[in-house]
């Protein structure tokens, strides 16, 4: 079984081959006119830039993290400085993915614009193929750096020898380390960034100069393109990476234990397993990607539809004869009975609980169903009606989704234990390659409707762009259900492998110091959220407030006969988004250390409840975010409530904008952090283990 | 010791007798001019209608769930029926007591107004008056029916025998459930009442009519009132009557464990002890009831204060005393050694943090500190930032009151184990009755300003009803904390109590049954608050339709020359509250006994996930609400932000007004129910312990 190390990082140089040829494809295409050229531009140097501030921060940050971890560990021989090595390498794979897609997606933006000019059908594949280039550089980079450092530990050391697997294990979990820290500053500094520019130009723009979405007059309109590409692009690679690897990683930690002298069935297997299973679905995403082509005429969500479940249904076929071929038919440890078809059966439950929970997703949040026609209704009332309701749905639409957690969990753990939950999250995430391209297209369809827009092009580029963006959503609806799915799993998993590194057996919550941990685990997402939408707002005031003085003290702007100066727009989001993303950043690393070194067992009640607490934020504020977005969509499109037609520009439309707005903090800058934000704690936890233990 | 037994009802009846004395006080003052009795007649009539039909209900509930409990426990001898009297009678209490207290406050609030007419020490008088009267009746009932329960058991078993205690404990557990479950519904039922009408009437009145507030042109304007009386009134004195049963009850459950013979030091004190704090607690109540005065000129929150203060301050000197006096010196039970004094400073803890509690929650909602004016001032750029800043604010809230319970939690239970927290928890709530005294005051105010507005008095009446009700706030702050603080700790030690009855000794959050009934009970209370703020939304929305109506089809309305249809609204308010508080009520008693018979560690698992995410929730949302509220209350006063100034009817008071109404359903509905949620379900549990175990 050995060999397989060997090979597993040739599946993360298939991925990155796929970017590197797809990224030549993209250059070839024609960027369009002048005008379009010289706004993609600025976009492009606006996400630069930002990148650029952001790893400057990261670098220091990573550096002396790193060197905390090495002391840290300094009494523990030869692993010392090599859990450093591996939190820098995860790190840096992470950053340089989100890099690599970013800039993907900035040179794809106006190709696809252009490209609409043309038809659906060429837009499509450019949109796509950016995206795809976002999602192989993740998983490629994820495989190929955990894979090269899996073989050198396993040189450097015995793979076979049960003491020395411990070390292996250790030492590599770093990797997932760099990964979530990386992850939660670019989540959360990027969604700072796209919020405080997106509700700064909306509010700025639409309410209060009566200028058009996307108006090149409008002074923070590339700031707020820029900030698609950082955060949506940016933020999200580096959030899928962080999923991806920590689900990967957890499975590992929990298969080490059979590899136990006391269970001579199995050996390794259930170490490699995970990876193997990784590496194979990035095989089936890039002939999935293959598949999503749309002819003149044709239906571009059924394309995306084929591509996604034609990787993922390849894929739950190979895992049944990977799993079965790879591990013993049974074999017995501490008690329970496992057997290869109970972990098919896991992987099976994980993949069921995350279309469900996208299936549920979808229709708490799509123009089809009665919540967000709720939404729309109460919007004729008034804005608080309209903020009521999107609240009462947010909340709402937990209760779902947590019930098929909870059978999940209970189901994937009646078939193989703790191993079976952690696989049950990988099951999710092995086709984070096309779902991620499918995720990064959206935003990439949203720049070009923007630079359309800005370039004054015909209105049918702009229709068409619109429906490229549109169309995603459903099959984001379904990545949306893997993302929070997997997240819930990866945190019990990490969670259990944390008790197993900590030598904890029983977390009685009947024990206040534990129950005390629960309460302040649970009261962190709420501490985190208020962070990030504090920011938000606050950002977005300077905004508002920078676009209010461009247009009193530039003659001409409003006329559009002079330029607006978009920099010092760009500047703002930029400043704001470093500046307030360091905080939580550095809270969410320090606070797990903190509480281990008080009680270790405290920490375990922490993590508890930080699990539970930040995936029903999580949930509340993703779906109520969508949710008031789509009640104002279904509002520009006109619609009949209790016999009256509501437009937009109506007053009813006017409210669904303010929901949409407060919606758009809650969905693309906190809801999403709180994934990250469990994951990342857990995984402090899990790698500062030996040292409370 | 056992003599105490025959000594406890009569504290209940020395409340009910001042209760009785002040009552015939209001009625013999001035109800003032014809057109201020007859405003307050519509108001009493429609506050009576609502409880008359709420409480129909509530008797067929009562008596359903009085047989189930009774065939349900059919098996088990002699105790079976008396569980279900317990019930009944804790059930009818409440209900009683907020039916006197309300008929109390709708006698009050007129006669407020007319001795506003006079002066402001006269007005303070006769509104603390009305609300002490609620306060007595509800701590009067609750120890007279309480004490007079165990009086019969305990002449009906053999109180010194522990078999026979255990049967006593049980059985007055159904006291505390019939609390419980009409606190659920008066809250629910009253918080969607008030809302409704309150949102209703704000929203069509001032933004749609551009009708002034309490304007009696507007439709819904008795309705809001009546929701005063109903919600903030009768509804807050089924709560509080719910937390002050349930803490004392918490503590004899937790005490009857020392009563066992091993334990030679200690027989039936631990049980008496929460009996004797609570009903001398009542003695110092009415005491510093008498020391509310103020003199014209003088400050009315002064004499509040010193009313509150001046009870607590005394309470915490006789506990000394008390729990010195009843506790033996030492004694050990189960490995740990208790103390008379561990008990007392477990005592002083909760105190101490119910305090702190408070004072946070004064920082976060008043207009005198930052969090409030960083929301006004988010106003200026729109209701989407205000409300953002809101949600920011209330979230941002919920750290450091955790903290302290966390800090309240541990501490206690050092001094004083499981004991020690629900001990801490009853003397947060030992003064009850002048703390709801000083609570129930403020809607009695409000209502006053109300009339006084219909009433066309002049204006410096409505200032001196506005100086009242405004006054009222700091004190309430710390009420709050009490709340909060208490429920938390109550909460967990019916927690601990239904752990020992169920025979359960750890609960280990790392068995994914019992995580998944963590994740399911955190959910409860965002499925909770949805449902509740879903009710008040479409309840809102009727009220704007009829008013709207009202508007179109009654000639002269808006002129003043016709009347408006005021029971119309009424009617809507009633009919929305009590078809909407049925569903939520059930699901809180039916939920814990079906997951209590599916599993019962799952069911623990699922009390502590409800705690933890109904108490963080519960701040979140009252604390939101709170400082919204006050940040318009900041704008109406006049203020500067960065150089401008801002008045009542500028853009940025427009924005105020809608997040005060957004936050009016999470302050007064959802926010407050989820309290009483959290201890009804840890009741119902305690009370099916024994068939589950």
């Amino acid at each position: 079984m050995i060999w397989v190390i060997y090979i597993i990082p040739i599946f993360g140089l298939a991925a990155l081959i796929y970017s590197f040829v797809k990224n030549r494809w993209i250059s070839s295409q024609d960027p369009g006119s002048e005008r379009m050229i010289e706004i993609s531009n600025y976009i492009r140097e606006g996400a630069i830039a930002f990148l650029q501030t952001e790893y400057k921060i990261l670098t220091i940050f990573v550096i002396a993290v790193a060197i905390l971890l090495g002391f840290a560990n300094n009494g523990r021989a030869d692993s010392s400085w090599l859990i450093a090595l591996s939190f820098i390498v995860g790190a840096f794979c992470s950053a340089l993915a989100g890099y690599l897609g970013m800039m993907a997606a900035t040179k794809s933006n106006v190709r696809t614009t252009n490209a609409a000019r043309k038809g659906l059908g060429p837009a499509l594949q450019i949109a796509f193929s950016g995206g795809s280039i976002m999602g192989m550089n993740v998983v490629g980079l994820g495989i190929l750096g955990l894979g090269l450092l899996f073989l050198l530990y396993s040189n450097l050391w015995d793979v076979t020898n049960l003491f020395d697997l411990g070390k292996i294990i250790n030492v590599i979990s770093g990797f997932s380390l760099g990964a979530s820290s990386i992850a939660l500053f670019a989540r959360v500094g990027g969604g700072i960034y796209t919020k405080a520019a997106d509700v700064g130009a909306d509010l700025a723009g639409k309410v209060y100069e009566g200028i058009p979405e996307d108006d090149p007059r409008n002074p923070a309109v590339i700031a707020d393109n820029v900030g698609d590409n950082v955060g949506d692009v940016a933020g999200m690679g580096a959030d899928l990476f962080e999923s991806y690897v920590g689900a990967i990683i957890g499975t590992m930690v929990l298969g080490a234990v059979f590899a136990s002298p006391d269970v001579p069935e199995i050996g390794l297997e259930a170490v490699l397993l995970p990876l193997v299973l990784a590496g194979v679905g990035i095989i089936f995403s890039i002939i999935g990607a293959f598949f999503v082509k749309v002819k003149e005429g044709g239906n571009p969500q059924r394309a995306l539809n084929t591509g996604e479940f034609l990787a993922a249904g390849l894929m739950l076929i190979a895992s049944y004869f990977i799993i079965t071929n790879i591990l013993p038919t049974s074999w017995n440890f501490n008690g329970f009975n496992y057997s290869n078809i109970g972990v098919f059966y896991s992987t099976l439950i994980g993949l069921a609980a995350g279309v469900l929970i996208g299936m549920i997703t979808e229709y708490y949040t799509s123009t089809d169903n009665k919540p967000v026609f709720e939404i729309a209704s109460q919007s004729i009332t008034g804005v608080a009606t309209n903020i009521i309701a999107g609240l009462g749905v947010g909340m709402m639409s937990t209760a779902l989704p947590i019930i098929i957690i909870v059978i999940g969990i209970i189901g994937a753990y009646y078939f193989a234990n703790l191993y079976g939950i952690a696989i049950a999250a990988l099951g999710m995430l092995s086709t984070t390659g096309i779902q991620l391209a499918v995720d990064a297209y959206g935003p990439i369809s949203d720049n070009a409707g923007g630079i359309a827009e800005m370039s004054e092009l015909p209105k049918e580029v702009r229709q068409r762009t619109d429906k490229l963006d549109a169309v995603g959503n459903t099959t984001a609806a379904i990545g949306k259900g893997f993302a929070i799915g997997s997240a819930a799993l990866t945190a019990l998993a990490l969670f259990s492998a944390y008790m197993h590194q900590a030598q904890i057996k029983v977390i009685d919550i009947a024990q206040p110091i534990i129950m005390g941990g629960v309460f302040v685990g649970a009261m962190l997402p709420f501490l985190f959220s208020a962070i990030a939408m504090g920011a938000v707002g606050r950002a977005a005031k300077q905004m508002i407030i920078e676009v209010g003085r461009q247009f009193r003290e530039i003659g001409g702007l409003r006329e559009g006969t002079a330029k607006a100066e978009y920099s010092k727009c760009v500047e703002i989001s930029t400043r704001a988004a470093i500046k307030e993303m360091i905080t939580p950043g550095i809270m969410a690393i320090i606070i797990p250390v903190i509480v281990g070194f008080i009680s270790k067992e405290m920490l375990a009640g922490l993590l508890g409840g930080l699990t539970v607490s930040g995936v029903l934020l999580a949930i509340f504020q993703s779906n109520s975010g969508g949710a008031w977005d789509n009640a104002k969509k279904l509002i520009e499109g006109g619609i009949q409530i209790e016999g009256f037609n509501y437009v937009k520009g109506s007053d009813a439309h006017k409210a669904a904008v303010v929901g949409d707005t407060v919606g758009d903090p809650f969905k693309d800058t906190s809801g999403p952090s709180l994934n990250i934000l469990i994951k990342l704690m857990s995984v402090v936890s899990l790698v500062i283990a030996p040292l409370i233990k």
